[in-house]
């Protein structure tokens, strides 16, 4: 994710029905313009081939660069999308929203107040539930409704590409993400899930922490990727259960608690001090992030 | 666990090859005898047949049913032990250890200290690394190496025998117990387990939070039973990872994490304040205690 | 499941929110009405408690028994049923379909033909699909929609008793029941599954089996229990995958062997030659069922 | 694994200490060289990093290549081998082997009919049990102890070069082989299991299957990928359990099966009809080994 000094980062992704040849033709096609493959990685899920190519340039054509994988995307009946890493300029940041208030609503505060430095221009929802926070701050709000998977996904699709979203946040979209839709965006999707990962992963983590009789209860804000909860772990807290505590009050304390994490994490995302390397976060501290 | 006032609570384990009867003669035995069936489990194995039953009594005739029961174990040709609950009388301790000394020291300080009253009759090494500990404070030592698991087990069973104990604390022993070993001492062998259960069980637990890129380390103090790193959760401790940390400065950290977890949990079973009830265990407050 | 000569078997259920002092007073019960309990097993989920238990009686007075258990239960707060073994009476089977038709088929024309003898009272469907086959042998058909789980669960016993019911089939039922169901009726519930289990367990077994590359492709009659999938294992069959076989053709093939291994193992239990023990299912064979 | 006419195929693999840069060197070197890159894999484990390469090439200096690596290597601090494939040349295939002689034997008599055409130069025993076997037939065997795994694996591996292998093929080999092994030998490695996995992977197959009450008892035949058990299926075969089957029959069964079963795949591979895309092994059919 890092640049050294002067070099152009870009970050290609490929995605459609499996078929032969593509690495190769994608892998010449950025040797022949100048760039340096950093990291490659490709996957194959039900006959759907995904690739997520880093590159670096020493110079670069972007009307070039953009012309032939327009070409090459016809060529290979794929869809290639390429993204510039420019961390300099200001961030567009989509938050993905259900029913739950508490994340979204940290995140615009924490925008208000200045605590984060990115555009948010735009709110999707899986319904109109959390509409009305995003009227009340002036920022658009899409419902999508996820009846057909592959319908939803493609509107959502359509909006990030509209609003030239860099970052997705899932702040409790309680919305399972295909491949076709997080191999677009490799380490650019956070998402708040509450329990300590790899413990409780799913859709009922606290109900299971507190059957299951756990002394400790955490959250955990992590990039997705196409296994569930099982993505780079970004940040996690976590609070002791007290002999008190009920099934209700630690979903409560859990609430304000993924609220502050996923703004912890967007917040290292956004002042590009995450470095992912096979899986892992690295924390860049403040002297290298100065380099 | 727990007892109601004047009763006399017992515990029963069952343990032989499995033949068909066994339940109906050992429950109708206890009917027979006056006792009240309170709980009942049993489970087979790869052949081997373990049932823990625990009746109250409002009147018990100690010597008739120690006498039935053994008639019973030679009928069934299963072997078959009391455990009277007597939670007023000084607990006989046992410390299994291997080579780690930090939880071994903590526990042999933490009884000088009278921060747990019991008694520890034994200590017992997979090898004779910790001998000298047990040496300075005139505790017998055995040393039984697990070069046959069965043969092992055996010898070990004796020793517990021999020194009455109650209590077996796995003091990082670093050795499987089989389902024929766990099934003797339900609810009454206690492990340190070093991370935050159900995540990262088995032998690598420090090294795959770090390679996971964990935020959050910690240990899990638990009742054993036949599912390795599955028992009931007694209590658990964790700290936060910091920047500067290598492998090596979390399992440090981590070993005094788990020394007092472990010893915490010794303590609240030693004061009576643990009960187990379907996988789960509730540490009771001290308005119940004293009830 | 076996009775020896002149002994009446029962099973009896309980089944609501969990409260202590249950197995107690159940067995206390059983002992006092001059059962020996062969067999007993208890589980909590989710705070709802489950038991069932086989006891065997020399001499029995269904009278007193049924009304004994009746006032149990509202003592209790527990459902309570009683199901008496009598192999020798023609049993009652309800089959549960959704949309496929070869299992049902399969079954009611086994039926027609004689090879399998029992009533079949009632089908019932996940929706109206199927409501065709069933109205065209003249057996009642109830669709009961899966909206709310516990509301369809819940009429769906009382089909079940209104029909008397002894064994549930599930033929490609596509729908999980709740532990509240199925502790209602311990090893009568049987289902058929697209897989060698324990292989490709879930919602997508052919799909994952060719996906996985597998060279055999199979099916599992099992009985249901509350773990998903992991009954104890009643029949198996399987193919070959050849070589110009594609995941259609695989289906194909894969549904034709469902409905013969369903039948057999419905077969099977109706000619009473089906043991449970611990979790593995015994075929019994010809000299044994004929002592 | 397949070439278009004319053109050579190569296969690299780099193994070592995980550092940056290796994925871009690497391809760099392969494009400069006039090469395509057809597929491309990567993988970290505990700090080592593995890369497995397949390029194309219209013509190709072998000489320069090999240099070239081999200053690449130095310059990276990484190992890294490169393989022609050379379909038409003799294949040079070691068998791996612990104390069970059917796989073994079923191979050596295959060589001996001329069922399977491969030199067959070395045989590698975990002790000497077999090798009384091997010298037989005048090859020479080595045996290598695992005390010290990483010791034993090197061992190997100088053997393996030694003697110029193309196939391994571990039959009944008992072992398991570490990432920084099984990664020099991309799906060059066949192993046998003694079940239809995905089903009972891991040490105790026939055990288990027994005990969860397998209807179908099976074996596969499969590449060697640094997961266990879980590499690319190339075949199985299958029989049903019968009533009077014992653990020891089934045993006995299943090795007669497992021989004949490994020779298939073994077979397969020398005739080059194995093609594995995505972990999933396609048969090519005659019509096509013709081409």
């Amino acid at each position: 994710m890092a640049a050294a000094r002067g070099k152009t980062i870009i970050e290609v992704t490929v995605v459609g029905p499996d078929r032969k040849g593509v690495v190769a033709d994608i892998t010449n096609f950025i040797f022949r313009n100048g760039g340096n493959i950093e990291k490659i990685n490709q996957n194959v899920v039900r006959g759907l081939f995904g690739m997520q190519l880093e590159a670096s340039f020493a110079e670069i054509d972007r009307k070039q660069l953009d012309d032939g994988l327009k070409q090459l995307s016809k060529k290979l009946s794929m869809e290639i999308k390429v993204h510039y890493q420019e961390p300099d300029r200001l961030q567009n940041v989509a938050i993905f929203v259900s029913k739950e208030p508490h994340c979204l609503a940290k995140l615009l505060e924490a925008k208000k107040k200045g605590e984060i430095k990115a555009n948010i221009p735009v709110v999707i929802g899986s319904d109109t539930t959390l509409k009305p926070m995003a009227d009340e701050v002036g920022i658009p709000f899409h419902a999508v409704a996820h009846i057909d998977q592959a319908e939803a996904e493609n509107k959502i699709l359509q909006l990030i590409d509209q609003y030239n979203i860099d970052l997705i946040v899932l702040a409790r979209y309680m919305r399972i993400l295909t491949p076709n839709f997080v191999w677009r965006y490799p380490n650019r999707i956070i998402n708040i899930h509450p329990s300590l990962l790899p413990a409780f992963p799913g859709a009922y983590a606290y109900v299971q922490a507190y059957e299951r009789g756990a002394k400790i209860v955490g959250c955990t804000a992590h990039f997705v990727t196409e296994d569930l909860d099982q993505g780079p772990i970004i940040s996690q807290e976590s609070f002791k259960v007290s002999k008190g505590d009920t099934l209700d009050t630690i979903k409560k304390k859990g609430q304000e608690m993924e609220a502050a994490t996923l703004l912890e994490a967007v917040r290292l995302y956004l002042e590009n001090k995450l470095e992912v390397y096979w899986g892992k976060v690295y924390v860049k501290d403040d002297e290298r992030t100065k380099k």
